[in-house]
């Protein structure tokens, strides 16, 4: 049904590894066809060395499973809200990659302080409220998507391409599987100097200026980075 | 006797070194086969480069050598107390590993603050108390077993397969060498995440219903991570 | 025209990457040749991994691209104001290396606080000021290029091969693209170590002979380090 | 004349780099013959990836140059000076390792906070002083050994095989080359494990019983450790 993208999100699966954000199956890719309206997605504690680009489960928008003999990925239910709630976002990214998850584990939006993140994104990289334990007992994975589209209530998912999920970790999206590992890969460097920048100087001051810049360098009827 | 656990265990010492929780011989890896009450563990001080899977030494649960001719590990009598002690584990590993190792040289037990480290531990992992000098001028290692039990006295050792011993380093258990060479991955990666979140927001809350429910999707008989 | 110092500069531009500087198309490396005036500089967002030789652009010192088919770097302008404002500089990096990062979106000049740092650089790494939103929506990357200058107005660019710019990252420069690469590498090496030094004693004090002594070990005429 | 000598300091001198001690040429190793009583020594600012094992120099107690065309390392009179104080040592190792060097930029012992620590130094890893304007001025390298060798009046060079020299960085020792590099590597992870423990306890304290268990488990007539 869909071969080609089973195989560009096996590969991004991997892409994970290969960038060090991923260690054992902690970490999924999916991508979705919105002609087709199909979702591909990597199956649920697949170890990384022996999975195949035809264990990749393919699902439609409402969760029910239309390819594949294994079960899909347990954080299904999240991208699944994701795409139905996000309509310009054609790949998602789940990983616990260290710095990401840090500010995560520490309930902290990343403040936008360097034109690394702003040439991504124009803002904080925003992190969701606790659940409830309602939300948590309930449809939980489902719930985990409803708590970051409420955190997005006025927030552009195509200039803020990640969120962090408190005390869980970072997803990230994009056009494509490829473009939302290459987030995360952003992610997940900006978490990191954004914590060594705050030990060197707890009180820096960032220009805004130099963000909506450095945003609209690479973004925008007006961007002129790269060929 | 026991060929294949020797096998095992030989490899699972070399897995240390691949997940680059080992330096030198900082590190070692036994198991045992409960049935015939034997334990195989690696020989002391011998280099990973040059250790072959005929060197791992085999015991009985009351420490006297059955099979091998180099030394077993000087912390074989900290391996025995836990084997004798939990009898639930079948596998067990020390190592240095940076992170992990910090915390217990700090003499902090590591916090529950995130999914990561709830999708393996139900609570903290603990670290023991001081070793009173009587204790450590004694059966230093039969004693480091002693404190690590006594430390797990209300504690269960399924839910919580790892300790942190003060001033020293961690030790990680489970059903296998391979389960507990995981467990002690999974500890240096939550120490390091546990660490670099504390710095971003030493004031962080954690989401106790997150704990129950991350740990449970994994463990117990409602677990439905995985295939 | 310049076909030896396209591959110079081709070459310098895979030795961020070997050195663990770069992510993704995240710096560029240029060179002039002081005889002919002309600049060798990368393409902008080209990636690592495809980019050839013949994909360096030419410029004048004026900016006029004279030979290549590809859009020069983006911050071409701003190696353009440093070739004409420092004569002595024969190569140029930009990179979003980690520590100096970090640095540079803390806002604070690196403090020249040991031997390593003082074997290369005759005092701190400056940081340069703000930039006026004026700056930033006017020519923006020639007004980068122009605080830099503004900054080194009582510095020596020889003696200080390289410069924080603030929210932003490094730039380093040498007698070559060579000489510029080792010195982003030693920025972002002694910006790790100024920031973990201070996270250690956050009132450690200098010994200012030291510093000269260190770098006239290297530099000038009474230089006795090397062959 | 000691061609044997030569070859092991120069695979020594390869392995810091294999250690990730060193970058460029920022690190030496030399040994000595005590019975002939020569020492070998790294010539000075050659690239590790060029050098070859008849690269190496041979010199005598007085520093006069035996054998070799090059300049040996700008440090050899350090190491002179530590060969003549301390005559149970063969090898010694200088290297501006991250996390040693920073706590060398610090200013600080480094303390000894547990057992990885212990099984190798019987105490803290002293700082020496800072030098004054006098020694800087003079006779510089020689003068660093002195101030070392001042540091260890009432310390046993033996059972403490390392120092940080103020403001510039790490040297360790040892029976020989291969031991002194051993004890580089030590030290480099006692420094990064110190650094994150009292990142996480600053109050941290350490058990004095069990640094004297550790260090004489491995060390002197009672050891036990190893085969």
């Amino acid at each position: 049904m869909v071969e080609e993208l089973k195989e560009k999100v096996f590969k991004a699966n991997l892409d994970l590894v290969k960038h060090g954000l991923v260690i054992f199956t902690w970490g999924n890719v999916s991508a979705i066809d919105r002609e087709k309206g199909l979702v591909v997605i990597k199956p649920s504690g697949v170890s990384y060395e022996t999975m195949k680009a035809s264990d990749m489960v393919v699902l439609d928008l409402q969760g029910n499973i239309l390819e594949g003999t294994l079960k899909p990925s347990s954080d299904t239910p999240t991208h699944l809200v994701l795409y139905n709630a996000f309509p310009e976002i054609g790949g998602i990214v789940h990983t616990h990659s260290t710095y990401a998850t840090s500010w995560a584990q520490a309930g902290r939006d990343i403040p936008n302080i360097g034109t690394t993140h702003a040439d991504y994104f124009s803002d904080a990289i925003p992190c969701t409220r606790q659940m409830t334990r309602q939300e948590i007992e309930g449809e939980y994975e489902k719930e985990t998507g409803n708590v970051i589209v409420e955190r997005f209530k006025n927030l552009n998912p195509v200039h803020i391409p990640g969120v962090l999920v408190e005390n869980h970790g970072p997803f990230s999206w994009g056009k494509n599987a490829d473009d939302a590992v290459h987030n995360a890969v952003v992610m997940e460097q900006v978490a990191k100097m954004a914590y060594i920048s705050y030990g060197i100087n707890p009180q820096l001051t960032m220009n805004k200026h130099l963000i909506t810049k450095h945003f609209y360098r690479k973004h925008g009827p007006n961007a002129y980075y790269g060929q």
